[in-house]
């Protein structure tokens, strides 16, 4: 098959640009025993990937020059000589930024089947996927709030930030997130249920952000999920009731540069918090307990959630762009069919 | 009894000096039933008072102004109206910075007799008394070494540092301590019997206290008991492990005005740590256990400590600000007999 990839081209000095990323186009290799051919319906773009573009130190590996951009996906089987994998079933893989994969489907976890019955097949990229695990993990294993207690989110209206308070408001929490723009802190209170919404734009500095945290969470603040980093966490720690845990999940404010201090980090002793970083795929033996809740709120229309679909596999560096500044609405995906 | 007493006469604007303390004289109350007069032999001198002598929010109530400054003590019951102690009694408490305190011994908590035929009764105030405990609970209860782990303690041979080396040595660890000159390095090598000593003096800037952690770390940080802040905090957190543990503890670089920022907060999510702050006497249900261990060690000769001991009451205040710059070597303490 023709298959249209998206290579890494170039590291990016700060921001990326669309001249970081080259489409070139192969042919699929024949298949091997145990081995399955993927059409991707869906590539899922992620703020992770711009970690991963980088060359420094990091939790994975760089994502090596010169070759497909890592991404996950979901497909069809469209040839398989894996016993377990049949033309037509539906997966979810990493199949990277293009339109076909080969996988060793015999190596567990690569590549696994999905009902799309109840569940819309993106979603498995989405709010059954790894954003709702990354929410899961982190509100569950880190924050584990009680009822009554106050839960923050930031990028509150993205793929994770929706499913964490979603699933804090399911575990009787008050859940104040934080957005840019008043469409987007609409849609999270409106759609998404959150007692309270902040617009980051509108609250640009330390002093103007802990007021509008001071107003919406009157009893302070008992979790936190963060996903930027930068001022929003300087006020929320500010704000933290003592024994506070702040889940770190993502520091969008520092992926393009030189790294966003934290302001006053002996607020962690002051109010005893805990500050623990975490990356949803070394948590392997959570998912299928998180899936299970996920996929069953999204089946009966409990959990909410909004996808930016851009259209080719050609739209992705410009979308992927657009997606570190918060352009997107919700989950960002590729239609690739 | 007359009692001599030293006041907190106004809040330090920066660094405090010995203006800020009054050193008057009262007349000790009549017992009233329940009540216990004790003779100060020793009180500690610890950098949490720094944070009490603060307006601002803290862990703690802020030292009230003209009051007796907090602390703990050491000495023996003089009188007693409660049926639990004896004239000649040791004992251990929150005395104060004065010659002589009424307490009420119903209270549960405020005043311990202890055994001094195998403990010296000034070790009570610091490896077998809050310092030590502030050890234990840091190392057993966050960073949670594991034999064969690297663990890194700063103000490493003060009070709490000491203990947490040698606490984290007799569970297996690589122990390497920061401290201030060549003296303390020498004696936390020598007779602590720490791994290696960081001089942090001869190494003041990020990239040579990197250095020097790079080559006493050769595998890496698994562990670190936080007393300073700064670019020590700094330069550790660049060296630590995926899921490495950060116990913050004290933070004497910031204690005197500005906050001082971690410098790359992000580091929490690249390697998945851990940071979490801790008061001990938030875990009064662990002292029993650590005191335990403490006492066994210090009885046995195999906890070592030092002690810089000022003689009487007036030399409280220099002693202080002198320890608020690593001026003591080891547990600070003044003599009140």
């Amino acid at each position: 098959m023709r298959n249209p990839q998206i290579l890494l081209a170039s590291r990016p000095a700060g921001e990326p640009t669309p001249d970081n990323f080259r489409l070139v186009e192969t042919e699929t290799p024949p298949l091997a025993d145990g081995q399955v051919l993927v059409r991707h319906h869906y590539l899922s773009l992620d703020p992770y990937m711009r970690g991963r573009m980088n060359e420094g130190r990091s939790y994975a590996q760089p994502q090596p020059l010169g070759e497909v951009m890592i991404g996950g996906t979901v497909g069809e089987v469209v040839e398989s000589r894996h016993p377990g994998f049949a033309p037509g079933d539906h997966v979810v893989g990493m199949g990277g930024w293009q339109q076909y994969s080969v996988v060793d489907a015999a190596q567990p976890g690569l590549l696994r089947k999905v009902d799309t019955r109840t569940i819309p097949l993106s979603a498995y990229l989405g709010a059954v996927g790894m954003p709702g695990a990354t929410a899961w993990v982190g509100l569950t294993q880190i924050i584990a709030p009680k009822a009554g207690e106050t839960v923050v989110v930031s990028a509150a209206s993205g793929a994770v930030g929706g499913a964490v308070g979603q699933l804090a408001k399911a575990r009787g929490c008050r859940v104040v997130g934080i957005a840019g723009g008043p469409e987007k802190c609409g849609y999270v209170t409106g759609e998404l249920g959150f007692d309270a919404c902040i617009d980051h734009k509108a609250n640009g500095d330390l002093k103007s952000m802990l007021k509008a945290l001071k107003e919406t969470c009157p009893d302070g603040i008992d979790g936190y999920f963060e996903n930027v980093g930068g001022v929003i966490l300087d006020a929320v720690m500010l704000r933290m009731n003592a024994f506070g845990r702040i889940a770190m999940c993502g520091m969008i404010a520092g992926y393009n540069g030189e790294p966003i201090p934290m302001a006053n980090p002996s607020l962690i002793l002051v109010s005893r918090l805990k500050v623990q970083g975490f990356i949803v795929s070394e948590h392997m033996n959570l998912w299928p307990e998180a899936l299970k809740e996920l996929g069953g709120l999204v089946a009966s229309g409990r959990l909410k959630y909004r996808e930016t679909v851009a259209e080719g596999l050609a739209s992705a560096p410009e979308a992927f762009i657009g997606l570190l500044k918060g352009r997107n609405f919700g989950k960002q995906l590729v239609k690739l069919v």
